[in-house]
């Protein structure tokens, strides 16, 4: 197994640009209006454990520990960068609430301690050991940014108490986590604190799963939750889609960790089925809201994707693994697809609203059919975003993700520097004994040329992924092309490569068995993809056939931040003819530009159809 | 209000060719299919009114009466032309056990005599008023066949204590039905009995329907059952969709009978919004199954398609009538569309097995989707007809159409002779006092050629429909176009016209607002509707797209009885790319022929994957 470490988002200072920005805001407007919903929704106040059913408060919910745990985490990667007394002063407090409530033993819970103490490893869907885990991964982040180790310690005695009831004494009512998240969270913990039982900890959580006849939730199927079959055969990605990839993640943690190459076999087959045949073109993925699960192959339904912000987050999660121990660059990319589109349109372009089911068409004519009978079947995704959740996972999960940008883009091993991921920026790091500095220089992803700079790889070599939709990449170096990647010698201390992308924009298809899109084709532009709103194209979205030989149109808009095109394009003059039906030869066209903005960017200006799988003409 | 009078199927004999072969087997085969099918389920035993709570017979269910009526009704209309006097005894024996039980007041239901005798009148949903509308049909349809006269008497006798009960006394829980068809049911009965107390209560259900506040069932609303305003203000075709053409139909007869112009508007608004916004190209209407109702404009979705049978009879029905006064070619258009396509894809080919909903498309990718998930939001039309339904509505209604087919060929007024549909055959009637022949020759649908000779009309004029699909029509005397017939003036006692219509392929495209078929489009020739069957064309029918410009090749096939038709096509290759998104230009095509079946005879061979609105390249 060829392993490479990547580089922590520590070193990385986005300088400028697109992820810069998008940072600020969340560090200066999202993390705040997060923790407002939070304080009015009583999440904070449960940790103070005072509820009761005589009292005021609302009753706390199974999951809202995770909910500040991510919202601690994401406090700890800010606060990594910008000192801010205050931000650290209310995680503090939190710190000291958990503390003061943690049981004897080490358990945590609020709902399993304040409203069903009886109830504590009973049911396996109660999300006991998630909330476990996004804890954990808090406290980790939250001690590496400030030094501060007693959230840590907390965490580390909660998971002693978890590995002495589930793995030694298995004195709990099932066997493994009905949502997964603690298995990568304690090969987190392993890493910061180099204690091995957080490893067999997690390797003892992967290795039981779906081998346990424990009872499940009676309404979802074992599949649901990846029981199904041990993970180490499981080939296909099924169930909800959030649990599978938080899984594969920690499967991805662990078989780089113990080396285990038959993980990997299952990680890698997993991953081609999910961006093969089951990831809609923005990265969003669990087409179905039932179980906001994976379905069947090549099931990728517009309208009604569910293709969670959470999930597309956690696909992103899994990629990014996964290349540390199979260098390709087919994981950068999907890291980048999600990055750019079904992650980024799950926050509203002001920072203060978030969708949880990210569709690729809002058409308003298919929610009036089922309005108009009285037991619609179908269910629709909302059409704005909303300031809150009563299930608000995604919203904390965005603003960690965000604040992470930077541990997405190197990684290395002894003879090479791999760049993944493309952002105006200073990384300063080290390989070995060896200081290296990266510097960005570029306007990405409004334009495609990049300048890179890497001081202290002299006799080493550089590999700069070259993203899949970059068809004609000019590089000013010798190089050639392994896994996706371009290889270049690095042949003086301060060395600069000029590398220029291909963002012209490109019509995309769909594999012919996706039944959503036959027929239907969609645009991108370097790593965004773009769509129509009603907004600018009128109604019918369906009807613009944009132009096969038609050219396009690029200039940068302010609002959305990045470039948005116009292209040629015809619709239906049905002129004053009723016909339902008419024969082709009587149906005429009107020329028309259609205007594409970014996926990301729907739904920001007003409540309308929007489409991102076009026809051409 | 100008009027024209209808040539009885009575007068006229389908000869040979397409209709005189549905016939036949409808005689020998359909009619007996079902008849051994209400035996089997105790509909035929449920008329001795010997169900009890304790008996092993099955509970007899409240709309059983209008099954065995339609099926009455329909050996009535073969009688009329086939001698069978084991048929006729059949007949005869339910005919007398409905005078055994029916009431001293004339009251006849099997339902609320036998299981909730006090449930009489109290639910406007039971059915009631329609069983005894069907019963009516049955019954004129009976004396009409065989002189005998009973029957008519007893139903007469028992719409003579519906008006007491509803229009008298007003002594009922609810003023109109909840599913319309007595109206048009007591229009018949006053043609045939000339008496004028029948018209006078089909006025007034008609009347009062949408004026009352009376309770309506508590799972629908006042639309479902066009209770939502008074009848004569209505100008969207709302509800369940055969209760509203049952309901339009009553009206169209009334407006004539009365000479109501308020109620043609009423009809003429009703047809259309139907016709250009919310009908399938194959005739059928009412898209949802939840209600079985129309929904909203343009909402015409392929694959979840209700278009139950009936409801494309009701269409033709209400079609039917509102051409005699309202003459214009497009009512007659619809029962030729509903003919040969949204209602003959009801009956299996061999005549014995039936569909209830007709989708345009079936695609068993969609429904794994479904299958996949826990609970699956949509539902899909069966893919293969059945021999029995427990409700068993279309299977004796489409026995009926089928006999009555010559009901739909031809009307006259003092002037001019209308031909409505064509079909081999020979037609004898009187004009005032003048006898009529006419004579047509023809192998129509499967040729376009038609010989019409007729006889005893000299100095008058014939008007022969041109169908709306067939653009270039050649007659070989001099005509004149109005509202959509050919006008020709007869100008010897004995007068020949040859006729042919075009009946080349032709790709037909839908308004640009029907979303489900925008980019898609569907193959017609002549009155024909075709699709793709994945018996002939493989899988994954979406990504088949007929080129523009290729030809067509028509044979006739046995199998169908029609002519079918091949295409040139491509498809995609996809090579041993495993990609699910690429750049357009890499996606590679090969070239295939598309082979279209008639779409009434989807589902007879196997069940596959079914297409209408295909792709054109």
């Amino acid at each position: 197994m060829k392993k490479t470490t990547p580089v922590s988002f520590a070193n990385v200072e986005i300088t400028n640009g697109f992820w810069a920005k998008k940072q600020e805001l969340n560090r200066t407007v999202t993390l705040d209006a997060v923790r407002k919903q939070f304080e009015n929704t009583g999440r904070f106040e449960a940790f103070k454990f005072n509820w009761t059913e005589d009292s005021d408060l609302p009753q706390p919910h199974i999951f809202w520990d995770s909910d500040i745990a991510k919202w601690m985490e994401s406090a700890a990667l800010i606060l990594r960068k910008h000192s801010d007394p205050e931000l650290e002063k209310k995680v503090d407090e939190i710190v000291d609430l958990i503390e003061k409530n943690q049981g004897e033993d080490g358990y945590f819970n609020i709902f399993f301690t304040v409203c069903e103490p009886e109830g504590r490893w009973q049911n396996r869907d109660a999300h006991e050991l998630y909330c476990a885990g996004h804890l954990t991964e808090a406290a980790v982040a939250y001690y590496e940014a400030t030094g501060k180790i007693k959230f840590l310690k907390l965490m580390c005695k909660y998971m002693d108490y978890i590995a002495k009831v589930f793995a030694e004494e298995k004195s709990t009512a099932f066997a493994t986590p009905g949502h997964e998240e603690i298995e990568l969270a304690l090969i987190k913990l392993y890493r910061c604190t180099s204690d091995e039982r957080f490893l067999k900890l997690a390797r003892f959580f992967i290795d039981e799963r779906g081998k346990e006849t424990l009872p499940i939730t009676a309404w979802c199927n074992t599949k649901y939750n990846q029981s199904h079959m041990p993970v180490r055969e499981q080939r296909t990605a099924e169930g909800h889609s959030v649990r599978a990839c938080y899984l594969y993640s920690g499967m991805a943690d662990l078989a780089k960790e113990i080396e285990d190459e038959e993980l990997l076999v299952a990680c890698k087959a997993l991953f081609d089925n999910i961006v093969q045949k089951r990831m809609y073109i923005t990265g969003g993925v669990g087409s179905s809201h039932e179980g906001e699960a994976f379905t069947v192959d090549y099931d990728l339904q517009n309208d009604t994707a569910y293709a969670e912000t959470c999930a597309a987050i956690s696909l992103a999660m899994f990629a990014n693994r996964l290349k540390e121990i199979d260098m390709d660059s087919k994981y950068a990319d999907i890291v980048e697809k999600v990055y750019y589109n079904g992650f980024l349109s799950g926050i509203s372009l002001d920072g203060k609203a978030f969708f949880y089911e990210n569709p690729l068409e809002i058409l308003k004519a298919e929610h009036n059919r089922h309005a108009s009978v009285n037991k619609s079947r179908e269910r629709f995704p909302i059409t704005r975003r909303q300031e809150v959740f009563s299930c608000s996972c995604c919203p904390p999960n965005i603003t960690r993700f965000i604040a992470a940008f930077g541990d997405y883009m190197y990684s290395f091993d002894a003879e090479m520097l791999y760049v993944h991921q493309f952002a105006q920026s200073n990384a300063n790091f080290a390989i070995g004994s060896n200081s290296v500095s990266v510097v960005q220089k570029t306007e990405y992803p409004n334009d495609g040329k990049l300048t890179l700079t890497v001081t202290g790889l002299n006799g080493k070599k550089l590999a700069v992924r070259i993203p899949f939709w970059s068809v004609d990449t000019v590089i000013d170096k010798p190089y050639t092309v392994e896994k996706g990647y371009a290889v270049i010698d690095v042949t003086e201390d301060v060395f600069a490569v000029e590398i220029e992308f291909d963002m012209t924009p490109r019509i995309f298809a769909a594999h012919p068995l996706v039944f959503a899109d036959n027929g239907r084709f969609a645009l991108q532009s370097g790593p965004l993809v773009y769509c129509l709103e009603s907004e600018d194209n009128g109604e019918n979205l369906r009807d613009i056939a944009v132009l096969k030989n038609g050219t396009f149109t690029v200039h940068y808009d302010e609002f959305f931040g990045v470039n948005v095109i116009t292209a040629k394009a015809q619709r239906t003059d049905v002129g004053d003819c009723n016909a339902l039906y008419r024969p082709v030869e009587q149906m005429k066209t009107i020329e028309t530009d259609a205007r594409f903005i970014p996926y990301f960017g729907f739904a920001n200006r007003s409540d309308c159809d929007m489409l991102v799988w076009f026809k051409l003409a």
